[in-house]
Protein backbone atom coordinates (compact mmCIF):
# COMPACT_ATOMS: atom_id res chain seq x y z
CA UNK A 1 0.00 0.00 0.00
CA UNK A 2 1.62 2.94 -1.04
CA UNK A 3 -0.85 5.26 -2.80
CA UNK A 4 -3.17 7.11 -0.56
CA UNK A 5 -5.70 9.39 -0.83
CA UNK A 6 -6.88 11.51 2.36
CA UNK A 7 -10.48 12.03 2.84
CA UNK A 8 -11.17 15.44 5.16
CA UNK A 9 -9.64 18.50 5.96
CA UNK A 10 -9.69 18.52 9.49
CA UNK A 11 -6.80 18.82 11.96
CA UNK A 12 -6.16 14.94 12.21
CA UNK A 13 -6.48 14.95 8.40
CA UNK A 14 -4.16 18.22 8.11
CA UNK A 15 -1.47 16.20 10.51
CA UNK A 16 -2.12 13.06 8.71
CA UNK A 17 -1.43 14.28 5.05
CA UNK A 18 1.80 16.14 6.65
CA UNK A 19 3.16 12.58 7.93
CA UNK A 20 1.50 10.45 4.70
CA UNK A 21 3.69 13.07 2.62
CA UNK A 22 6.75 12.84 4.68
CA UNK A 23 7.47 9.03 5.01
CA UNK A 24 8.32 8.35 1.96
CA UNK A 25 4.58 6.63 0.89
CA UNK A 26 2.56 8.77 -2.28
CA UNK A 27 -0.17 10.98 -0.89
CA UNK A 28 -1.84 11.27 -4.30
CA UNK A 29 -4.96 13.57 -3.27
CA UNK A 30 -6.72 15.04 -0.40
CA UNK A 31 -10.53 14.57 -0.88
CA UNK A 32 -12.51 17.54 1.01
CA UNK A 33 -15.44 19.00 0.97
CA UNK A 34 -14.72 22.58 2.17
CA UNK A 35 -12.98 24.16 -0.59
CA UNK A 36 -10.43 26.76 1.56
CA UNK A 37 -9.39 24.23 4.57
CA UNK A 38 -9.22 21.15 1.59
CA UNK A 39 -6.70 23.98 -0.84
CA UNK A 40 -4.88 24.54 2.81
CA UNK A 41 -4.00 21.05 3.74
CA UNK A 42 -3.19 19.75 0.50
CA UNK A 43 -0.58 22.45 -0.07
CA UNK A 44 0.41 21.86 2.97
CA UNK A 45 1.06 18.32 2.60
CA UNK A 46 2.09 18.78 -1.44
CA UNK A 47 -1.04 17.45 -2.75
CA UNK A 48 -3.79 18.32 -4.82
CA UNK A 49 -7.10 18.91 -3.14
CA UNK A 50 -10.64 17.90 -5.23
CA UNK A 51 -14.11 17.79 -3.89
CA UNK A 52 -15.67 16.28 -6.67
CA UNK A 53 -16.17 12.20 -6.26
CA UNK A 54 -15.73 12.03 -10.12
CA UNK A 55 -12.24 12.88 -10.03
CA UNK A 56 -11.73 10.78 -6.95
CA UNK A 57 -7.88 9.28 -7.70
CA UNK A 58 -6.62 5.41 -7.56
CA UNK A 59 -5.36 4.80 -4.62
CA UNK A 60 -4.26 1.52 -2.60
CA UNK A 61 -5.68 2.95 0.44
CA UNK A 62 -8.18 6.11 1.36
CA UNK A 63 -8.17 7.27 4.81
CA UNK A 64 -11.27 8.28 5.89
CA UNK A 65 -10.85 11.71 8.32
CA UNK A 66 -13.98 13.13 8.87
CA UNK A 67 -16.12 13.88 11.74
CA UNK A 68 -17.41 10.73 13.61
CA UNK A 69 -21.11 11.02 12.66
CA UNK A 70 -19.78 11.59 8.57
CA UNK A 71 -18.10 8.02 8.54
CA UNK A 72 -20.70 5.92 7.05
CA UNK A 73 -22.09 8.22 4.43
CA UNK A 74 -18.71 9.26 3.28
CA UNK A 75 -17.19 6.16 2.83
CA UNK A 76 -20.43 5.11 1.09
CA UNK A 77 -20.29 7.72 -1.44
CA UNK A 78 -16.77 7.37 -2.82
CA UNK A 79 -16.50 5.39 -5.94
CA UNK A 80 -13.56 3.47 -4.36
CA UNK A 81 -11.58 1.81 -6.74
CA UNK A 82 -12.21 -2.67 -6.79
CA UNK A 83 -9.89 -3.78 -4.39
CA UNK A 84 -8.82 -0.43 -2.32
CA UNK A 85 -9.01 -0.57 1.55
CA UNK A 86 -11.01 2.30 2.99
CA UNK A 87 -10.25 2.72 6.83
CA UNK A 88 -11.62 5.78 8.92
CA UNK A 89 -9.46 7.26 11.69
CA UNK A 90 -12.23 7.63 14.73
CA UNK A 91 -11.27 6.28 18.17
CA UNK A 92 -15.12 5.23 18.88
CA UNK A 93 -16.63 4.65 15.67
CA UNK A 94 -17.00 0.73 14.82
CA UNK A 95 -15.35 -0.83 11.92
CA UNK A 96 -18.70 -1.65 11.20
CA UNK A 97 -19.71 2.20 9.92
CA UNK A 98 -17.82 1.13 7.06
CA UNK A 99 -19.89 -0.58 4.03
CA UNK A 100 -19.78 -4.21 4.30
CA UNK A 101 -18.83 -5.19 1.09
CA UNK A 102 -15.51 -3.03 1.29
CA UNK A 103 -11.91 -3.61 2.10
CA UNK A 104 -12.02 -2.01 5.44
CA UNK A 105 -10.51 -1.13 8.53
CA UNK A 106 -9.62 1.04 11.26
CA UNK A 107 -6.70 3.30 11.83
CA UNK A 108 -6.94 5.25 14.70
CA UNK A 109 -3.78 7.71 15.62
CA UNK A 110 -4.00 8.46 18.96
CA UNK A 111 -3.11 11.75 19.72
CA UNK A 112 -5.13 15.30 19.87
CA UNK A 113 -4.13 17.47 17.12
CA UNK A 114 -4.53 21.10 16.48
CA UNK A 115 -4.91 22.85 13.50
CA UNK A 116 -1.14 24.40 12.20
CA UNK A 117 0.80 22.28 15.27
CA UNK A 118 3.11 19.85 14.13
CA UNK A 119 3.26 16.74 15.73
CA UNK A 120 5.87 13.67 15.72
CA UNK A 121 3.82 11.24 14.07
CA UNK A 122 6.36 8.20 14.34
CA UNK A 123 5.58 8.53 18.60
CA UNK A 124 2.10 8.19 17.88
CA UNK A 125 0.23 4.39 19.14
CA UNK A 126 -1.88 3.53 16.09
CA UNK A 127 -4.76 1.09 16.44
CA UNK A 128 -5.78 -1.10 13.48
CA UNK A 129 -8.67 -3.63 12.72
CA UNK A 130 -9.68 -4.79 10.06
CA UNK A 131 -12.17 -7.61 8.99
CA UNK A 132 -10.30 -9.15 6.20
CA UNK A 133 -7.99 -11.23 7.44
CA UNK A 134 -6.30 -11.23 3.99
CA UNK A 135 -5.62 -7.45 4.50
CA UNK A 136 -3.41 -8.05 8.32
CA UNK A 137 -0.27 -7.63 7.20
CA UNK A 138 0.14 -4.52 4.46
CA UNK A 139 -2.16 -2.85 6.97
CA UNK A 140 0.06 -3.30 9.64
CA UNK A 141 3.63 -2.64 7.44
CA UNK A 142 1.41 0.53 6.21
CA UNK A 143 0.93 1.61 10.09
CA UNK A 144 4.53 0.73 10.39
CA UNK A 145 5.80 3.13 8.11
CA UNK A 146 4.30 6.23 9.62
CA UNK A 147 5.01 4.93 13.43
CA UNK A 148 6.98 3.06 15.99
CA UNK A 149 3.92 1.41 17.88
CA UNK A 150 1.43 -0.71 15.91
CA UNK A 151 -1.95 -2.46 18.09
CA UNK A 152 -4.55 -4.86 16.70
CA UNK A 153 -7.29 -4.20 18.38
CA UNK A 154 -11.13 -4.38 17.78
CA UNK A 155 -13.38 -1.95 18.25
CA UNK A 156 -14.52 -2.28 21.84
CA UNK A 157 -11.17 -2.35 22.59
CA UNK A 158 -10.65 0.81 20.72
CA UNK A 159 -13.71 2.48 22.43
CA UNK A 160 -12.01 2.28 25.36
CA UNK A 161 -8.73 3.54 23.99
CA UNK A 162 -10.36 6.78 23.25
CA UNK A 163 -12.58 6.69 26.25
CA UNK A 164 -9.18 6.59 28.38
CA UNK A 165 -8.13 9.76 25.98
CA UNK A 166 -11.03 11.74 26.97
CA UNK A 167 -10.19 11.82 30.76
CA UNK A 168 -6.00 12.03 29.73
CA UNK A 169 -6.54 14.68 27.12
CA UNK A 170 -9.52 16.36 27.13
CA UNK A 171 -10.91 16.43 30.57
CA UNK A 172 -7.10 17.13 31.66
CA UNK A 173 -7.20 20.33 29.06
CA UNK A 174 -10.44 21.03 30.63
CA UNK A 175 -9.17 21.24 34.49
CA UNK A 176 -5.71 23.47 33.14
CA UNK A 177 -8.65 26.00 31.65
CA UNK A 178 -10.37 25.75 35.40
CA UNK A 179 -7.26 26.64 36.94
CA UNK A 180 -6.35 29.43 34.46
CA UNK A 181 -9.33 30.98 35.59
CA UNK A 182 -9.23 30.63 38.95
CA UNK A 183 -5.80 32.23 38.95
CA UNK A 184 -7.36 35.11 36.36
CA UNK A 185 -9.83 35.42 39.25
CA UNK A 186 -6.85 36.12 41.69
CA UNK A 187 -5.08 38.87 39.33
CA UNK A 188 -2.68 36.45 37.71
CA UNK A 189 -1.91 35.12 34.28
CA UNK A 190 -2.55 31.40 33.21
CA UNK A 191 1.92 31.16 32.90
CA UNK A 192 1.89 31.16 36.76
CA UNK A 193 0.91 27.69 36.55
CA UNK A 194 3.28 26.25 33.61
CA UNK A 195 5.85 25.03 36.10
CA UNK A 196 3.13 22.97 38.02
CA UNK A 197 1.68 22.19 34.61
CA UNK A 198 5.06 20.99 32.95
CA UNK A 199 5.98 19.17 36.39
CA UNK A 200 2.82 17.27 36.66
CA UNK A 201 3.02 15.76 33.18
CA UNK A 202 6.61 14.75 33.60
CA UNK A 203 5.96 13.23 36.91
CA UNK A 204 2.99 11.13 35.26
CA UNK A 205 5.29 10.27 32.27
CA UNK A 206 8.26 9.13 34.52
CA UNK A 207 5.58 7.34 36.16
CA UNK A 208 4.93 3.42 36.18
CA UNK A 209 1.39 4.14 37.61
CA UNK A 210 0.16 7.97 38.18
CA UNK A 211 -1.45 6.71 41.00
CA UNK A 212 1.59 6.20 42.66
CA UNK A 213 2.55 9.89 42.72
CA UNK A 214 -0.79 11.12 43.46
CA UNK A 215 -0.79 14.28 45.77
CA UNK A 216 -3.00 17.25 47.21
CA UNK A 217 -5.57 17.63 49.84
CA UNK A 218 -7.79 14.55 48.71
CA UNK A 219 -5.32 12.25 49.27
CA UNK A 220 -4.31 13.05 52.32
CA UNK A 221 -8.33 13.15 52.98
CA UNK A 222 -7.64 16.99 54.49
CA UNK A 223 -10.88 17.37 55.00
CA UNK A 224 -10.56 21.25 56.50
CA UNK A 225 -8.61 22.32 53.38
CA UNK A 226 -11.11 20.52 51.06
CA UNK A 227 -13.59 22.84 52.96
CA UNK A 228 -11.63 26.08 52.30
CA UNK A 229 -11.81 24.82 48.74
CA UNK A 230 -15.17 24.38 48.26
CA UNK A 231 -15.59 28.07 50.00
CA UNK A 232 -13.93 29.76 47.49
CA UNK A 233 -16.17 27.60 44.28
CA UNK A 234 -19.49 28.55 45.99
CA UNK A 235 -20.44 30.86 43.35
CA UNK A 236 -19.87 28.26 40.95
CA UNK A 237 -21.85 25.40 41.60
CA UNK A 238 -21.12 23.21 39.12
CA UNK A 239 -17.36 24.10 40.15
CA UNK A 240 -18.26 23.18 43.29
CA UNK A 241 -19.40 19.81 42.29
CA UNK A 242 -16.49 18.92 40.04
CA UNK A 243 -14.39 19.47 43.06
CA UNK A 244 -16.01 17.38 45.33
CA UNK A 245 -16.61 14.41 43.17
CA UNK A 246 -12.96 14.24 42.49
CA UNK A 247 -11.75 14.68 45.44
CA UNK A 248 -13.79 11.66 46.52
CA UNK A 249 -12.90 9.92 43.82
CA UNK A 250 -9.34 10.39 44.39
CA UNK A 251 -9.93 9.21 48.04
CA UNK A 252 -11.94 6.74 47.45
CA UNK A 253 -9.04 5.17 45.04
CA UNK A 254 -6.43 6.00 46.89
CA UNK A 255 -8.27 3.11 49.86
CA UNK A 256 -8.23 0.58 47.82
CA UNK A 257 -4.13 1.09 46.56
CA UNK B 1 18.85 36.63 55.29
CA UNK B 2 21.68 34.15 54.82
CA UNK B 3 21.41 31.75 57.63
CA UNK B 4 18.27 29.05 56.90
CA UNK B 5 16.35 26.29 59.34
CA UNK B 6 13.97 24.07 57.52
CA UNK B 7 11.55 22.78 59.86
CA UNK B 8 9.77 19.19 58.42
CA UNK B 9 10.89 16.58 56.65
CA UNK B 10 8.45 15.82 54.21
CA UNK B 11 8.82 16.08 50.65
CA UNK B 12 8.09 19.92 50.03
CA UNK B 13 10.96 20.05 52.84
CA UNK B 14 13.58 18.02 51.40
CA UNK B 15 13.08 19.27 47.86
CA UNK B 16 13.58 22.99 50.00
CA UNK B 17 16.54 22.53 51.93
CA UNK B 18 18.15 20.88 48.46
CA UNK B 19 17.39 24.17 47.21
CA UNK B 20 18.97 26.44 49.68
CA UNK B 21 22.15 24.30 50.01
CA UNK B 22 22.88 24.74 46.42
CA UNK B 23 21.70 28.78 46.26
CA UNK B 24 24.65 29.46 48.17
CA UNK B 25 22.27 30.16 51.63
CA UNK B 26 23.86 28.67 54.91
CA UNK B 27 21.35 25.93 55.75
CA UNK B 28 22.27 25.78 58.96
CA UNK B 29 20.32 23.03 60.49
CA UNK B 30 16.78 20.57 59.36
CA UNK B 31 14.49 20.47 62.46
CA UNK B 32 11.79 17.69 61.96
CA UNK B 33 10.18 15.01 64.89
CA UNK B 34 10.58 12.01 62.44
CA UNK B 35 14.52 10.52 62.68
CA UNK B 36 14.73 8.57 59.57
CA UNK B 37 13.17 11.22 57.30
CA UNK B 38 14.64 14.21 59.18
CA UNK B 39 18.33 12.41 59.12
CA UNK B 40 17.87 11.43 55.54
CA UNK B 41 16.36 14.61 54.04
CA UNK B 42 19.62 16.69 56.05
CA UNK B 43 21.99 14.38 54.25
CA UNK B 44 20.60 14.89 51.06
CA UNK B 45 21.21 18.70 51.67
CA UNK B 46 24.35 18.42 53.69
CA UNK B 47 23.75 19.62 57.02
CA UNK B 48 22.70 18.44 60.34
CA UNK B 49 19.44 16.95 61.69
CA UNK B 50 17.84 17.75 64.95
CA UNK B 51 14.52 16.91 66.76
CA UNK B 52 15.20 18.77 69.79
CA UNK B 53 14.16 22.18 70.45
CA UNK B 54 16.83 22.63 73.14
CA UNK B 55 19.03 22.51 69.99
CA UNK B 56 17.47 24.17 67.61
CA UNK B 57 20.31 26.35 65.61
CA UNK B 58 20.62 30.50 65.76
CA UNK B 59 19.01 31.23 62.34
CA UNK B 60 18.04 34.13 60.34
CA UNK B 61 14.66 32.45 58.82
CA UNK B 62 12.91 28.90 60.06
CA UNK B 63 10.85 28.06 56.95
CA UNK B 64 8.40 25.83 58.35
CA UNK B 65 7.06 23.01 55.92
CA UNK B 66 4.91 20.35 58.02
CA UNK B 67 1.02 19.58 57.45
CA UNK B 68 -1.12 22.47 57.09
CA UNK B 69 -2.78 21.56 60.35
CA UNK B 70 0.38 21.50 62.24
CA UNK B 71 2.02 24.84 60.96
CA UNK B 72 0.38 26.99 64.33
CA UNK B 73 1.43 24.11 66.48
CA UNK B 74 4.91 23.81 65.07
CA UNK B 75 5.80 27.26 65.35
CA UNK B 76 4.37 28.15 68.37
CA UNK B 77 6.53 25.47 70.48
CA UNK B 78 10.15 26.41 68.77
CA UNK B 79 12.13 28.88 71.12
CA UNK B 80 12.76 31.48 67.93
CA UNK B 81 15.78 33.64 68.56
CA UNK B 82 14.82 37.27 68.77
CA UNK B 83 13.99 39.04 65.30
CA UNK B 84 14.40 35.83 63.38
CA UNK B 85 11.49 35.12 60.60
CA UNK B 86 9.29 32.26 61.05
CA UNK B 87 7.43 31.15 57.67
CA UNK B 88 5.19 28.64 56.66
CA UNK B 89 5.33 27.31 53.24
CA UNK B 90 1.63 26.27 52.81
CA UNK B 91 -0.48 27.38 50.34
CA UNK B 92 -3.65 27.20 52.08
CA UNK B 93 -3.06 28.21 55.77
CA UNK B 94 -3.60 32.01 56.51
CA UNK B 95 -0.49 33.78 57.88
CA UNK B 96 -2.13 33.85 61.22
CA UNK B 97 -1.74 30.13 62.04
CA UNK B 98 1.72 31.70 62.64
CA UNK B 99 2.16 33.88 66.05
CA UNK B 100 1.39 37.14 66.14
CA UNK B 101 4.78 38.17 67.79
CA UNK B 102 6.60 36.51 65.70
CA UNK B 103 7.95 37.83 62.58
CA UNK B 104 5.89 36.42 60.52
CA UNK B 105 5.76 35.58 56.72
CA UNK B 106 4.40 33.04 54.12
CA UNK B 107 6.77 31.22 51.12
CA UNK B 108 4.64 29.19 49.18
CA UNK B 109 6.28 27.39 46.30
CA UNK B 110 3.59 26.24 43.31
CA UNK B 111 4.74 23.39 42.73
CA UNK B 112 4.49 19.51 43.26
CA UNK B 113 7.39 17.67 45.33
CA UNK B 114 7.93 13.92 45.22
CA UNK B 115 10.40 12.14 47.43
CA UNK B 116 13.54 11.51 45.83
CA UNK B 117 12.29 13.81 42.28
CA UNK B 118 14.78 16.58 42.26
CA UNK B 119 13.00 20.14 40.32
CA UNK B 120 14.85 23.47 39.51
CA UNK B 121 13.48 25.31 42.01
CA UNK B 122 14.47 28.38 39.84
CA UNK B 123 11.52 27.83 37.87
CA UNK B 124 8.81 27.84 40.59
CA UNK B 125 6.67 30.70 41.24
CA UNK B 126 7.28 31.77 44.97
CA UNK B 127 4.24 33.56 46.64
CA UNK B 128 5.63 35.44 49.65
CA UNK B 129 3.19 37.05 52.23
CA UNK B 130 4.09 38.97 55.62
CA UNK B 131 2.30 41.54 58.20
CA UNK B 132 5.64 43.24 58.91
CA UNK B 133 6.17 45.63 55.84
CA UNK B 134 10.06 45.70 57.26
CA UNK B 135 10.35 42.90 56.52
CA UNK B 136 9.49 43.03 52.75
CA UNK B 137 12.81 43.78 51.07
CA UNK B 138 14.54 41.25 53.03
CA UNK B 139 11.80 38.27 52.18
CA UNK B 140 12.16 39.27 48.45
CA UNK B 141 16.17 39.63 48.41
CA UNK B 142 15.76 36.13 50.21
CA UNK B 143 13.56 34.28 47.47
CA UNK B 144 14.76 35.86 44.62
CA UNK B 145 17.79 33.84 45.98
CA UNK B 146 15.80 30.69 45.41
CA UNK B 147 13.64 31.55 42.58
CA UNK B 148 13.15 33.70 39.29
CA UNK B 149 9.82 34.41 40.21
CA UNK B 150 8.55 35.98 42.82
CA UNK B 151 4.92 37.31 43.66
CA UNK B 152 3.16 39.30 46.57
CA UNK B 153 0.00 37.92 47.43
CA UNK B 154 -1.82 37.70 50.50
CA UNK B 155 -3.80 34.97 51.86
CA UNK B 156 -6.68 35.18 49.99
CA UNK B 157 -5.04 35.18 46.77
CA UNK B 158 -2.55 32.28 47.49
CA UNK B 159 -5.65 30.04 48.97
CA UNK B 160 -6.99 31.08 45.05
CA UNK B 161 -3.67 29.63 43.63
CA UNK B 162 -3.57 26.73 45.93
CA UNK B 163 -7.53 26.16 44.80
CA UNK B 164 -5.86 26.38 40.96
CA UNK B 165 -2.74 24.09 42.02
CA UNK B 166 -5.34 21.41 43.13
CA UNK B 167 -7.38 21.39 39.43
CA UNK B 168 -4.24 21.84 37.54
CA UNK B 169 -2.15 19.17 39.34
CA UNK B 170 -4.01 16.86 41.74
CA UNK B 171 -6.53 16.76 39.74
CA UNK B 172 -5.10 16.40 36.38
CA UNK B 173 -3.38 13.28 37.99
CA UNK B 174 -6.03 11.82 38.97
CA UNK B 175 -7.22 11.88 35.18
CA UNK B 176 -3.82 10.30 34.04
CA UNK B 177 -4.77 7.51 36.54
CA UNK B 178 -8.39 6.88 35.47
CA UNK B 179 -7.03 6.79 31.88
CA UNK B 180 -4.57 3.98 33.21
CA UNK B 181 -7.24 2.43 34.72
CA UNK B 182 -9.85 2.21 31.59
CA UNK B 183 -6.56 1.40 29.50
CA UNK B 184 -5.70 -1.29 31.61
CA UNK B 185 -9.20 -2.80 31.20
CA UNK B 186 -8.56 -3.19 27.74
CA UNK B 187 -5.90 -5.19 28.27
CA UNK B 188 -3.28 -2.18 27.49
CA UNK B 189 -0.18 -0.64 29.64
CA UNK B 190 -0.47 3.19 30.97
CA UNK B 191 2.52 3.45 28.69
CA UNK B 192 -0.25 3.93 25.31
CA UNK B 193 -1.08 7.16 26.64
CA UNK B 194 2.21 8.91 27.25
CA UNK B 195 2.52 10.15 23.39
CA UNK B 196 -1.30 11.83 24.33
CA UNK B 197 -0.56 13.10 27.82
CA UNK B 198 3.24 14.78 26.55
CA UNK B 199 1.10 16.55 23.71
CA UNK B 200 -1.44 17.32 25.76
CA UNK B 201 0.73 19.58 28.38
CA UNK B 202 3.19 20.30 25.29
CA UNK B 203 -0.20 22.14 24.06
CA UNK B 204 -1.15 23.81 26.79
CA UNK B 205 2.46 25.42 28.20
CA UNK B 206 2.15 27.00 23.84
CA UNK B 207 -1.09 28.18 24.59
CA UNK B 208 -2.01 31.76 25.56
CA UNK B 209 -5.23 30.51 27.32
CA UNK B 210 -6.10 26.22 27.40
CA UNK B 211 -10.05 27.36 26.10
CA UNK B 212 -8.46 28.26 22.64
CA UNK B 213 -7.03 24.66 21.80
CA UNK B 214 -9.63 21.92 23.98
CA UNK B 215 -10.69 19.34 21.92
CA UNK B 216 -12.66 16.27 22.06
CA UNK B 217 -16.64 15.10 22.15
CA UNK B 218 -17.58 17.46 24.76
CA UNK B 219 -16.75 20.82 22.86
CA UNK B 220 -18.59 19.36 19.52
CA UNK B 221 -21.37 18.60 21.70
CA UNK B 222 -21.27 15.18 20.43
CA UNK B 223 -23.95 13.64 22.33
CA UNK B 224 -23.84 10.22 20.37
CA UNK B 225 -19.92 9.70 21.21
CA UNK B 226 -20.20 10.94 24.99
CA UNK B 227 -23.72 8.29 25.20
CA UNK B 228 -21.47 5.69 24.05
CA UNK B 229 -18.68 6.67 26.78
CA UNK B 230 -21.35 6.80 29.49
CA UNK B 231 -22.32 3.35 28.78
CA UNK B 232 -18.93 2.06 28.73
CA UNK B 233 -18.82 3.75 32.46
CA UNK B 234 -21.54 2.20 33.49
CA UNK B 235 -20.72 -0.14 35.71
CA UNK B 236 -18.54 2.59 38.11
CA UNK B 237 -21.64 5.29 38.74
CA UNK B 238 -18.98 7.56 40.15
CA UNK B 239 -16.79 7.51 37.27
CA UNK B 240 -20.05 8.14 34.92
CA UNK B 241 -21.15 11.06 36.99
CA UNK B 242 -17.08 12.19 36.52
CA UNK B 243 -17.62 11.98 32.92
CA UNK B 244 -21.02 13.51 33.06
CA UNK B 245 -20.24 16.59 34.97
CA UNK B 246 -16.86 17.57 33.35
CA UNK B 247 -18.25 17.01 29.89
CA UNK B 248 -21.11 19.29 30.62
CA UNK B 249 -19.18 22.15 31.95
CA UNK B 250 -16.58 21.88 28.91
CA UNK B 251 -19.49 22.17 26.61
CA UNK B 252 -21.32 25.13 29.03
CA UNK B 253 -17.82 26.95 29.59
CA UNK B 254 -17.01 26.99 25.68
CA UNK B 255 -20.25 28.75 24.63
CA UNK B 256 -19.55 31.85 26.65
CA UNK B 257 -16.41 31.99 24.69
Amino acid sequence: MERVVIVGSGNLAEALAQAVARSGLQLVQLFARNAARGEAVAALAGTQWTADPARLADADIYLISVSDKAVGEVAAALPLPAGAVVAHTAGSVPLDALPAHARRAVFYPLQTFTKGRSVDFSQIPLFLETDDESLRPALEAFARRLSHTVVWADSACRAKVHLAAVFACNFINHMYAVGEGIVRSAGLPFDILKPLLAETAAKALDAASPADVQTGPAVRNDLHTMARHRALLAADPRLENIYSIISNNIWETSKKI
